[in-house]
């Protein structure tokens, strides 16, 4: 074997050296696919390395799609080298691979600390007792305890642990709750966009309707309003408290991206301006942390408990208990509180910097329309072209884009900046204007 | 400080040490409950060790529940000291802590290799760029490839891996399959101990009932018909699809504990009896793996495909997306299929080891009931006491029991030998007679 190894590095880095150099062999088709690797022992004796380091970078080659394992026979080469070229599996459409993502939801790709998550998913993981048990239906009670401290200090949201319902994100959490408001009958979206919401509800038989604040359960994301991040002011947030208690209907506040409202303050939520009362509060971590980590939480009102409490355990916890007692430690060493703080600052700065871009490309009178919090904004362009053309052609040219609505004369994009790095916003807006002209 | 370190322990096992000092230490209450831990820099500089190390110490002892901290403010003791001698939260009732568990449906704690699975998790939590994204709507690509071979392997399924949905349990699969087959109207299961099925059936309308195989879906756990592991012998599965296609019935086959039927051969699952043909073959883990890693899977037929398809993108992903990762190339590397024959060898050697102690115990003429499969045996007692009362009795004494009927004369209890060690057999049997004869 040819590899010179870099013995200088760490001890537990030099997996990657081994990594590294079978992947250029792999990717250069000097291995060819179908080859079978060499043994762990072999390669083992070979470089003078531990079984464990070879088998760490197996894995990692495994995982990453170079070498696939068989049983009782060993590792052999995939045909990744000839696929190289190929468009990813999830976007049949695109000739081109994506090079700019506007359409992304993921979080910043430098912001997330993924060393110390996982230092805390390890630690999670030693705790063999506990792993080897069934998870509290509700929800791991420690975690459910940090929970109730971290909103109590954040969003002033006072409630015990035993309110707080944990689930495999907000889909799990609202197939706990709509058999409990299930009398209520109808609920209104704010808009059709929020298909996971409304597809849950009518499947319970609901009616689904939107912006009718007559509906039995009412289901809003106050600073989500919009998908260019308005957020509802106070006296509305009153209003909605006051007319849903006249007619007893249910609040539920999804907080959706409350975490990015770039204000001196917070916005109180509902819940706490309702004093608790008739408001079902949701938060998630998905924007905060991990997108691929499913796990959101829910406050029950006073008025549901007794409903819940008689049918929680005929539900299993959907979420990862390691995750949980991950995520538990997580937040009370206070991490969750400095990614916060960390992706608040960036976000802004982000957007504001994704503003100026699409003033420079598109000039200052753009139609641009931008909230007080979020990660996206929404610019209209004059294009005589159906959206979903627009888009099509943009993936062609690698560019992804989410068509917000159509007319006959103009189309709305929403530009979203949250994974998408800095300096690629001047040359994706460059490409969209090209792509809206020559179509 | 007082710590001797035996430095000869490996490097990564030496905050193992620095945990066992200050567990001793708190739990003496020689640092008593809110006393603040020293500082992470300091404990380091006393003990010579790397801050890292004691850092691992620290979060394991969070971890465990003797510190917790306090953000911007460092570690504090808990009152974990004081609360020892308490029954654990769950346990109100018990007077005594549990000294052995027959109604445990945990994994053996002996069989389960966490180390090599610690090593699956950490390998897919390196993969950044693919956690950073939201996962595949279905669930991810390569795990359901990976059990698409293995049940066409194991069980004879064969199906394409985009008929396979993954899941956070067998519940969140249910989610998505009630809704598609609404028209149903009415559902059948074995009985009426499987809660969690039957209140998710209940909750989207459906009228539950047992045993009647004329309802438009017959729930079925052929591997597991009764508690005590009598599986359907292949005539009757044969008869069941019958019926079922004659009336347009849906099938819905858990396949539960199906690794553990002790026979020479496998029985064949009614999917593949089907042929695929109106039946939806579940899968889950939390027997063979960790009850705590929550993943299940369904393999829908051909009627039932262009329905899922059309609503695939409104339900998101409720497993893991980590774990998914992980346990695709767990099975990859063949440790499901070696963990499943360790398994199966071992539990079908301690039922066969408690079925000796019972009848040691009990005498030769106990009347029991055991089947070709599972992990737990019933035993009929002679008993004018209802179970409630004998079932809380005997968690006064320390023993756990599951209760499966009782009349004016007699008692059916179900014992499991699945997480007690084979060496309690007996004494636990013994705490059982005693139990009985006192009441």
């Amino acid at each position: 074997m040819n590899l010179t190894l870099d013995r200088s590095v760490k001890k537990e880095h030099l997996y990657l050296e081994v990594y590294h150099y079978y992947k250029e062999l792999i990717l250069k088709q000097k291995l060819l696919p179908g080859s079978k690797m060499p043994s762990l022992r072999k390669c083992a004796q070979e470089l003078k390395l531990s079984r464990t380091t070879i088998e760490n970078a197996y894995l990692q080659l495994a995982a990453d799609g170079y070498i696939i394992s068989k049983a009782q026979s060993g590792y052999y080469v995939t045909d990744i080298a000839l696929k190289q070229h190929k468009p990813a599996a999830s976007e049949h459409e695109t000739l081109n691979p994506i090079r700019y993502d506007f359409a992304s939801s993921g979080v910043d790709r430098e912001s997330f600390r993924f060393e110390l998550w996982r230092r805390y998913i390890k630690s999670a993981l030693r705790q063999d007792e506990r792993l080897l048990a069934y998870g509290e239906p509700q929800g791991e009670s420690d975690f459910r305890e940090a929970l109730c401290d971290y909103i109590r200090e954040r969003r002033n949201i006072l409630c015990s642990p035993d309110d707080i319902v944990i689930g495999a994100g907000v889909q799990s959490l609202l197939h706990i709750l709509c058999p409990l408001v299930k009398e209520k009958q109808t609920v209104s979206f704010p808009t059709p966009s929020f298909i996971q919401g409304s597809t849950v509800f009518r499947d319970y038989g609901f009616e689904v309707r939107y912006r009718n604040k007559d509906s039995g359960v009412v289901y809003v994301s106050p600073a989500h309003m919009t998908k260019w991040g308005e957020i509802m002011p106070v006296s509305r947030r009153l209003e909605l408290i006051r007319y849903a208690a006249a007619r007893d209907s249910l609040i539920i506040e999804d907080d959706f991206e409350n975490e990015f409202v770039y204000l001196q303050k917070p916005t109180p939520s509902l819940f706490s301006l309702a004093g608790g009362q008739n408001v079902v509060y949701i938060g998630s971590f998905s924007r905060l942390l991990l997108p691929s980590i499913r796990i959101s939480f829910m406050v029950l009102p006073p008025s549901l408990l007794p409903l819940y409490k008689e049918k929680a355990a005929s539900y299993n916890q959907t979420a990862s208990k390691a995750e949980q007692i991950a995520l538990c430690q997580f937040i009370r060493d206070g991490h969750l509180a400095a990614q916060t703080r960390k992706l608040r600052r960036l976000y802004s700065a982000k957007l504001k910097q994704l503003l100026e871009a699409v003033q420079k490309v598109f000039g200052i009178n753009a139609r641009i329309q931008i909230g007080a919090a979020g990660t996206s904004l929404a610019l209209t362009l004059p294009c005589s072209t159906p959206g979903a053309q627009l888009k099509k052609q943009a993936l062609a040219n690698g560019l992804r884009l989410q068509i917000l609505k159509d007319t006959e004369q103009e189309v709305t994009v929403i530009l979203s900046c949250s994974s998408m790095p800095g300096e690629d916003f001047i040359p994706a807006c460059e490409l969209l204007k090209e792509t809206v002209e020559t179509l």
